[in-house]
């Protein structure tokens, strides 16, 4: 089982976890794995899903990944009145609702994925199968 | 009347319908429709109307056919202290008040309206007489 | 005839003379007309068009009316060897071959119409068509 | 079999294809699937694939979408001395060699699809791999 401990294969064991799960609730989602920079690892839109959320799910996987922290999280202070309030607006755009999760191995920071298309409870439940796949 | 039924002629019948609308209440408005994946389908700008609302309206036609949802409502949510606030920055940038009406046909996503140049009432009320005439 | 002389009605004229001369010969464009300012003032894609000509119609347009120079007499100085070479990549990025037309009242700059679809020879003398009847 | 006739199912078919293809060769390759506006579908880079390969084969792909046409075709006239030179600056930024391809449902446009990695020979023939199993 080599092979499934590479980036390259527990991303896609994540896409296709999340993209099963979604199916099985009647939902067209766009997922998103990024590497620990935040560059693209591994995509997949479902049939139905619109194009708005393309680029979302890549913004909450990003910002998952850049700060090690899950969007739902990184938003409460990111947020008008927030601590940390204005830091959405660098590296191209951040997201500040739920949806993007942390990656790890272990303890280490191995990427991010992102969830969008569905509400953001829903978005955010998805995401978590992901986390758990990968 | 088959050729009434393509995208092409629908956005023109759309576009007119918005102008003479306008025309008649001493409106100038900046008029878009784009495609479902927010690609610029047919523009009109009426004499008189400013150079800023041109790219409003096309945010607008943007922001409804990108997320399947009139910017009125789309805006409750991507505002501060809305579920989804931040979103509005992703996509080139989205527009969170009236003016932008999805277009359908039947069921099916067929693209956005974008009307800007008047109120924001004026606006949402001329859009949908665009999305009524596609 | 008042109405006619005004830049919406010219443009909305302009528009249609290269969408029926493009359909007579089987052609799918997209066409777009903008002001002495280079921003949009009326557009039209017609059922056929490829996404990508929708913007570089934009550009030409620009370029046209940016410069007060046709895209093809504007290419032979900004292109590699050329003495204005690099200034294509100013206001947005510019087109330096045929398709966009410098539009006039009398001797007056009155804005830029691009077209984009078709060969170069094509586009070229679809937007001579259009620039007629301006 | 009707699920392997979906854009999804087809584009992830495209995509195991390819690397499928590179892995034999011991190459590592980012390979991407764009719808026919140029919105991503698909995306999977390979263990070992450097950074930068995954916007450029992003871009192979759109511009094979956008224009309906091969890169390494694109880019005969889109070079310094080419007709329609300039054009490589729409639309985001276009790619001028090989390694994408436009992928179709019988006659019609279905998207593009990118290979960037490996050397331009090989992208462009691990590219016509992925259309072929599209």
């Amino acid at each position: 089982m080599v092979e499934l401990t590479t980036l390259e294969a527990r991303a896609a064991r994540a896409l296709a976890a999340v993209a099963d799960a979604a199916a099985a609730k009647g939902l067209a989602v766009a997922i998103t794995v990024v590497d620990p920079a935040g560059i693209l690892q591994a995509f997949h839109r479902m049939d139905g899903a619109l194009s708005g959320p393309v680029e979302v799910s890549q913004k909450k996987a990003r910002t998952a990944a850049l700060f090690g922290s899950d969007t739902a999280d990184f938003g409460t202070g990111a947020s008008p009145g927030g601590e940390i309030y204005s830091i959405e607006h660098t590296n191209g755009g951040l997201i500040t609702f739920g949806g993007g999760v942390v990656l790890r191995t272990g303890a280490r920071l191995a990427g991010g994925l992102g969830v969008a298309g569905a509400s953001v409870a829903a978005d955010e439940q998805l995401a978590r199968v992901g986390a758990a796949a990968f």
